[in-house]
This record gives C-alpha cells, structure tokens and sequence, in this order.
C-alpha cells in the first residue's frame, strides 16, 4: 500500500490536532507524514503513535520530509501566506484550512501565485460545501424544480465569542462562512455589502456589537441577509433558507432525537460547530485525499478564499462605515474561469 | 331574541361550573336558565352574575323551572341515568357529558328509554370529535386518498392521576376517548379488547397498573394500540396515528411555538385537557345549540355512549383476565341505524 | 336578554359579511341591529335570517337605527375616517377594520377627535394581537424569560396578489400587520424604515416589486426584518422569530396533521388569512363585544392605527428613495399614553 | 503501512460489493485482501481496481490467502454458519451480516465453538447499534434521566418486499433488527412474543400478512411493540419511541430539509436503508477494524446473533399459532457473561 497520500500538517493546535486524527484513524487513503509546529512538544504529542511520522519546529522542514506528498495548512492565519507560497515552490498539493489569507490582498497575492503556477494546487477549507444538509439544498437549487433563488435567510449562532473577539470579527470571521456558502449555493457573487447593528445583548462582552444583522447584494440581484450572533449562549446553530420563486426550502433546524419531558417536547441543540459539521470536515478531508491522489484538485479553490477575503473587508468597512459598501474584487484569472458549483 | 335557548345545568362542580362559563360566556344563541347542585351553594356561585337563571338542589326541578327548553348533564356518573330518564319524560334535548351511564346495562336502558320515544334527544360529550386535528384526520381518511386503515396507534398520558384512580378505570375513564374516537374515524365496531401491562412507573400510586397498553380489534379487522399512561409525568399528551395503505397521518404533535434557549429547541405541552381541547369543548357546545335551537340532535348519542361502556366494560374484563376478550353489543335498535360519521 | 349588544355594521362586502355572520352565529353577547352598504342587496343578501336587522343605503342611517349601540366598520378604506368621526359624534363604540384610515394626516385627525372627546371609543382591527401564537409569543417576551428581544425576523406570504396591487402596498399594506405585531410584542415604537428590493419573482405580475425585505429600528435598537412575498405560490405564510439575549422563540410553522406519503412527511400551509387567522378574528371580535357591553376599551386603539399608517407611509418613501427613512409621529395624546401592551 | 487490516469477503452480491467498497474507499486502517464468490466473475467485478487482492470461488480459499487477518462475511444466510467454523478454526476474528446463522440452533452451534475457542472472534452485524440516533437514544436511557423504560414503541416500514418474502419473514428478517436494538437499547432479554395481525393492505402481494404488529415482553417486565409494514409505500422508516417514567425520546423522524412548497411543507422520507442507514454501516465497519487491529472483539457478539434466531423463531411460532408463545434460551456461556451495552 505504497500509494497511501503522505500528509505533513502544519499547525498542531486545537483545529491542527483534530485534523491530524482526522487523517490518521477517520480518512482512508491518507497517513501523516509528518507535522510541524513551532511549539514542536505540541506537535510531538499530535503527532503520538502514528508510525512513521516526522516532527518538525519549521513549516519548510516537514514539507521537506521523507514521504510528504501534499499539505495541510492549520497553522495561525498569518502564517497561511508563507505557506501556501512554500508549497507553491515544492508543486504540492494544498489543503488550507480558512481562511485562506486574512487580509485580501495577501490572498490575491497567494492566487496570482498559483495563477502562474498555470495548474490548480489548492483547495480551501469551506467545510460546509461538505454538510450533507448544505448540499441537499444546493442539489435542490440547481435542479431548478423551485425556481430561481430570490433570498437567502441564515443564522449564524454560538455559544460565546473567545476572549478578544472583535466587532469586526464576527464579519470577517464569524460570516466569511456565510459568504462562501451563498456565492456557492447561488452560482453568484456578492457586490455589495450593509451591516446592520441591533441593540447588543447584555450577555455579549462591553463594547462588543453583537448581534449583527449582515446584507449582502449579489450579482443576479438575490439578497442574503445573516443574522450573526456570537453569545446567543444557548447553542451552535447554522440555518439557511433559500426562498425562491416556486417555494422555500430551509436547512438546519434538522434534529434527530425529540425528548418530551418536564413540561415540554425537546430537540438538542449542538454546542460546538465540531459536532455539527463533524460529517462535513470527515467528507471534505475524504475528497481531498481521494483528489489529490488522483491528482486532481476539487472544492473551493484559492479564488474561493480571495474572494471571500474580499468580502469580508467590505463588510468590516460597512460595519464601521454604517453605509452600504460595493465589493470590488480583482480580474479573474483564466485559472479560475467559471463560478465552482 | 327570544330564541336564545334557555339551558338547564346539572351539576355545578369542576366541568359543570366551566360548561356554565362556556354556555353564558362563548357559546352564541344560548343562555343558562337553571342550575342544579346538591350543593347549593356552589350551584349559587357558578350561576353569580347570570341574568335570569334559577338555582335548585335538585335536577329535576331545574328540569321544569321557567325558560328550559334543554338540559346540560354535568353531574357525577351515577346520576345520570335518572337525569336521562327525567329529561326524556319531559321531551327535553340533552348533552350529557360523558360516560353517558358508568355501566353498560344502565346505558341500554337509557337507550331503549330513547327508542321508545321514537327520536333521538341525546349528544353524548365525546368531545374528540369536535377538536381540529382529529376532524382534519378523519376528512383524510373518508376521503380515500391513504387508502383503507390498518392501524391506529394512539397515545394517551395524563401528568398524574387523581386520588382514588384505580387500575381498571385507565381503560374505563380515560380510554374510553380512544373507543369512542377510534370507532368514529374507522367507521367500525370493536369486536375484541386485550390489556398487556408493562411494568408500572415508579411514580404511579402503590398497586396501580399504570402504564397499560390496550388492544382493540375492529369489525374490518383493523388493529387500535392505545397506550394508556396516567402518571407520564410531563404533560397531557394524545396523540393518533392512522396507518392506512397508501400513507399514514399523525396527529397530536402539533406544537404552536418552538423556543431554543438552554441547549435545546422546546415546544410547550399542554398539561391538561381542558387547555388541549379547549376549542373542542367550545365547538362541542356550539354545534349542540345550533342543532338543537333547529330541532335537531346531531354528534355521538347514546348508542355511542352505550357501545363506549360495552368496550369499556370488555377491556376491564381482559386486564383483570390477562385475555383477550370479545365485545358482546346489544341489537343496535332502527333510530341509531349506520355508524355516526 | 335585553342586554345583547346591538351592532350596526358598515360594509357587506368579503370581510364585512364575514363580520355579520360572526357576530350572529360565533360571538356571544351580540347581534347585528343594522346593516349598512351602498349596494343595498348586498347587504340585505349579507343580513338575510337575522332577526330584527333593519337594512341601509347611508352608513348614518345605520347608525341612527333601532336598537344600535356599537359600529362595526368593514366598509372600504377611504369611507372609514368619516364613519369614525359619525360614531364618535354619537358616542358610540367603534370595532374599525385596519387601516383605521389609510393616510396617516386622516388617522391623526380621528385620533385628534377622539382625543377631543376624552374617551377611547375605537379599537382597530390588528387581529394577530388576538391570535393564539402570538399571544404566546408575547407572553414569553413579556415573562422576560429570554432576555431583552434584540431581533425580530418576520415573514409574510401570501400565495398571489389580487389585481391592482402595487409595488407600495406590499408596505402599506401587507407589512402593516407586521408594523403593528412588532410595536406591540416589543412595546417599542418605530423610528425608522429601510426598504430592499432582491431581484423579482417570474410569478410576480410585471413591474411588481415583489418580494420586498423590510428592516424596521425601533427605540430601544431592537431590529425587525420582515420578507413581504405576495406571490409566493404556495401558501398564505406568517412567521416570526424573537432573537433575544437568552435565547429565541419561534412561531408561525405549527402544524397540526403530519401526513407521510409518497416519498415524503408533508404538513398542510393554509391558503388563507381567513383560515389561518379564523380563531384571531373570532377572539378579536369576542373580546370587543365584551368590553363594549362593559363600558370599556381594549386592544390596539387609534393611536395603534394611526402610528401604523405613520410608519407604512415612511416604508413606502423608503421604497421609493431606496433609503433609509426616518419615522416622525405626533405627540401622543394623553388619552394613549403608555404603550398598549 | 504494513499493518493494514486484510480483510478477506465472503459474497459479493448486493451487501456484500457495498462492503467491498466501503473497506476499500470509506474505511480507514483496512484493506480488502481476498474475495471469495461463487460467482467468480461477480467477484471480480466488485475487486476491480483493488491493490493485492486475490479472488477465489470458495471461501476457505479466501481464508487462506495471503494477508488475510480478518474475514466479513456477506454471504447468502445459509453459507454463515460454515464460514464461521472455517474462521474459528483459523483464530480469525469476524464481522458476520445478520442474521448470524439463520435458525437458532445453527447459531447455539456457532455460539459453543466460539465458547470452547475461549474467546470472542465474533461481531454479528447489527449495525443500528451504530447509528448515531440510536446512539443518543441509548445514551440517554442509560443516563437514567427519563427513570426507568416502560414501554418501548417502534415502527419498521419497507416501500415494498422483495420477491418471495413471506409472512413469517416479516417477524424472521425484517423485526430481528428490532429484536436486537430493543435487547441493546434495554439491556433486558426478551421472554415472550405474540404476533398479532391486522387486515393486510391491498398493495401487499397476494397471502402476505402485511403489516403485523409484534410483541415482545421483556425479563424487566418491559412492554415492546414493533409496527412492521414491508408494503407501506412511502418510503424507509425506522422509529422508536421509548416511553420512560419520567419522560418519553423519540427517534426516527429527524429530518435535514424542509421544502416548503405547493401547499405544503414536506420533508424527504429516505427509500432504502443503505441511505437512512449509510452512516452506520461506515460508523460499524470502521469499530470492527479499528478493534480488530487493537487485538479486541467489540460490538454484538455471537451470543446476540443466537438471540436473535431464538426469539425471531418464536415470533414465527406466535404468528402461526395466534398466541403469545414463551422464549427458551439456552444457558449463556461464561464468555458471554452479561449484557453487552
């Protein structure tokens, strides 16, 4: 079994750790080939047990290790760039968790990159494209049997916020979820931007607006309205309904257990997006494997992640702005012809 | 508006007092003319504030007092058949709650007293028929689109029992509903009763079977599960299930409002009937006015009441038996030829 | 039972036949005394079987008649500020259909009139106030059990628009239910209006804007979104969802009959306001009825209606400028202080 | 890699080519070594493209090949028990398709060879105790929070029954799952069965008894009921309601996407169990190799696959019979000593 895809994962903290385990027992195809992490006691506990695995302080070193054939880059945002570039120069194959570059123009920088490159090498982490109930509602939306999509109502609900949590995060973080999953469920992209702000929850830390109320134009003129709200304090909850000419269609109110007691009938709520996207994330590491042993590159690609980039800084503007704000997005290259659907 | 249809109430206790509230209060086109309680004072107290009515210690002269053109039975059970008797010797429409007489034998004599006079005068107050969802399922299964019925499943929870419930009257009292339902949305007789018993809840009274699960056979040989749980803990919750050939159809799940807060979406259960079939008892009462200011007499009448007690009585044998046990009905006198629907 | 109160009612037509037949067959306490309308065979058609009714050409007349002690007006929207200000100069009791009058300089001249009395005598006809889920809804809100509300999502569907209808009455009045529903389950004014347009339904009639997303600020930076889609095609809709800080609270998908068939579980959409809001119009009407024979006011009053036409006629300039829009009301009388909860 | 389990499949029919995949492309830590089939070009169909497989026309020939650590046994019922020794014989562990052998003395037979081996090779493939809503189910009954189960309601519903399904294969085949769940589920074994048999649908092939409503009491004194309708027309639905002391949980009308449209709002019912099911044959397959290569047996063993048989044979009886007929079981071995939760 000579041909299992040698994986070196960069990054073995929370989301690091979880995809290296991921690999190592859930995703057939693939083995860890090797990990880095500049805190490399971290990587070398990630790393326990798997044979054959190297560790490595330095991103370059494990994409330099023996038996690595393609990446996965869960290091912090800022170190995305440098790595996506490092893995550019070595031809190997990317999977970057999102975003793909905090800040569009080093996304744009990564795109033009790869552009030259002349072949597709990276696929971006936008697990919901994987969600079973997501790709129900897109199959449903292409078959046309609904009509055209007029709006898109979603929720976007945590918890709590992590300490330093910003305002502006909830936008560029928080929603750059929701701004992939629409111009992919649309086959559309987004031109423009209002952030709304509602009177913030006490529950929410001082300062801290929150909840938001996102609005996005697309091209075709559908509108997407987002109600992001990060200490919603009862659960995770991601719902979308798409409303279209000839009927509506809703997901993530979906539950598998009614448990009537004390008074009430009740359906859990998860807790972390961990639970409920875990399908999603075991699928969308699945396909890249299976891909990229192919040799084949699948799945939002580095456009994908400008764009979202792109986005995302228009809404932060909006946000501060209070002012509806276009989004202006760079030519695309030939690459990248064709919204992915 | 002379034609307001002047009611005699009898019995003033818990019902009574809240059908006296309905009569002066929601229904249109009657009015209360004459209370009758044991217990005069609390006939007094339910019949405060009404204009023109009249309070006795006992029914029958409520029955002859000014302006009575019907008569309401709300007494305890084994006043009943008296009241029937002295309302019929006087040519006096009746809605009698129900059980229409606690035994069966009582029944047939209040039911041959009727034949005799050759028309109907009885509703009995099976309210079932009159509530929303049981009417939108039977409308589905007469109009044929499911196909035949196979199967009802039908539940039947109480939050608890009230002091003094025995083992043998969760099928007298309480499943005496699903008798009277399931013949009514099947169109079919019961022709045999068998009782299981689960192990009892630990929080039923010391000695009481509770829960139980009931069987009925029907005349076109479908099956009617009800279980019978008086001590569920949580609510008030009745619930049915047509199995038909072509689909099946639930009701008793309707919720009207869902709130998620602490890790869970919730809906709200009723915990009493007189909440969960308020609108049943309204239009029960309603429909019964109307057909009688018309010269009518429409809904369940005594042989229903009858048959109810038959089955009943069938289904107390069969639990204390262990067996199965087959229902043994009465001629079914000319007046109450063909099944109600 | 010389005590019925006597109504006269303006207006035979859709809602206003409907409104006699409720006041004679379903609501207590009541009966129709006059009938007023243009079309006199209308409203003798509308009135025909009721006893004592005397019918009319002339509203006045109707008002003048025999036996009348309250008015119900279900005329056309233009007629209602002159019935109101003739019902006020005879001291009677008004149950007025919204809009109270259709502009909002007309609502505040009745409002000023009534004022000028120093009574209430209008209660305006926002039925929802009077509907099972909402008065739920509002209860809950009210409990504080969830927190401040931060956000509401409201959705208004109706399967087609009648002929006639324009891009700005999917404001004014469509979305007029939905201005008075906010203001009372939040005890909050409106301040201010914005007014998107996504892109337009193939099923809408041409030029129709339709669908419509409607954002509503209120005082206290509660946000409200209402999608207004009046040819949606598949059933008469109306949702809302309470985003608060501890938690949210839905209604508007309550079903009642779960039907599995055919590759599916399917749940009925009524057609119909008439149908989903039946029990509301019933309950709305009940309670005027008592009050008035009590001598007293209840519900949403004049001030509710003007407020309503204040705010629609901001939402339908915010439509047309494609702006934001500010809400300017008058001072509030002191007969309506305090917010009607 | 060398420790990939090889895993040598007996059969490559229908189940049988889906688990060849499955191990090959969803599983991780396995590989498919051998193939053996009757049918020999049927087997090599379903090893195409498979690295270092083997295939043979009889399955001791798989057994011996090289690589092979572990056997999955798809084979035609009949072939079980045979296959099973052979594996013994070879201290191979096994993952067995339901049924383990198909009558219960052929499973006592299986069930003493293992026994006399003095450990367990053997996980039967039940494969619900896999599914995530069972699961939680579980989960929560062993939680003890709703008390003690009383009741344990299900329903089994097919779209239509294969060729040559016979009435006692309702009982026999299709409830044997819920014979295990129900076992697993209440940690109790089953003591007595009664079949009864309500009028057959018209869309049931000609003699079928269709549906059948099955019994089973349980040593706790728990009452379990199972609806199973091969013929019901709509699609695949498994549920279980568990009625507890202090609270009921249901499971098996989840549901991801509601469509919202013509009238209706409807969500999907799967048709097929390879799709309402999917996730728990990848979730089971992955927990055999998993243990497996850890040297452990987890899972439902052979003493459930003998259980099975034994009260599935009695369910036979009581359908022939009309009575509730008694569960003999033979004297559980030391190896299998309590109740695998």
């Amino acid at each position: 079994m000579g041909d299992l895809l040698g994986v070196a994962v960069l990054g073995a903290g929370h989301i690091g750790a979880d995809h290296i385990r991921r690999l190592d027992q859930v995703v057939s195809g693939a083995r860890v080939a090797a990990v880095a992490d500049p805190d490399t006691a971290r990587a070398k506990e990630a790393a326990a047990g798997i044979e054959g695995v190297s560790v490595h302080a330095e991103a370059e070193a494990a994409l330099d290790a023996a038996g690595v054939a393609a990446v996965l880059i869960a290091s912090p945002d800022p170190a995305h760039e440098e790595a996506l570039l490092a893995a550019y120069a070595r031809g190997l194959p990317v999977l970057c968790e999102k975003p793909l570059v905090p800040d569009s123009a080093g996304a744009l920088r990564v795109l033009e990159a790869e552009a030259r490159l002349g072949r597709r090498l990276t696929q971006t982490g936008f697990m919901r494209r994987y969600d079973a109930e997501y790709r129900q509602l897109k199959s449903l939306l292409d078959s046309g049997r609904l009509g055209r999509p007029l709006m898109l109502h979603c929720t976007h609900r945590n918890v709590s916020s992590p300490p330093g949590f910003t305002s502006a995060m909830l936008v560029s973080s928080s929603v750059s979820h929701e701004i992939d999953a629409a111009r992919w469920l649309l086959g559309q992209e987004v031109t423009a931007v209002t952030v709304l702000r509602p009177r913030s929850s006490a529950y929410a830390p001082a300062g801290l607006l929150d909840p938001q109320f996102v609005l996005f134009e697309t091209s075709a003129g559908t509108l997407v309205d987002v109600e992001v709200f990060v200490n919603c304090g009862f659960g995770y909850q991601v719902r979308c309904e798409a409303v279209c000419e000839a009927g509506s269609a809703r997901i993530g109110d979906g539950h598998t257990m009614v448990v009537t007691a004390e008074g009430g009938a009740r359906e859990e709520v998860p807790q972390d997006y961990l639970v409920r996207f875990a399908d999603a994330y075991d699928r969308e590491m699945q396909a890249w494997v299976d891909a990229t042993r192919q040799g084949r590159v699948t799945g939002p690609g580095a456009w994908d992640g400008y764009v979202a980039s792109a986005v995302a800084e228009a809404g932060v503007r909006a946000l501060e702005s209070g002012h509806r704000t276009t989004v202006e997005l760079a030519a695309r290259p030939e690459l990248y012809a064709g919204v992915d659907r």
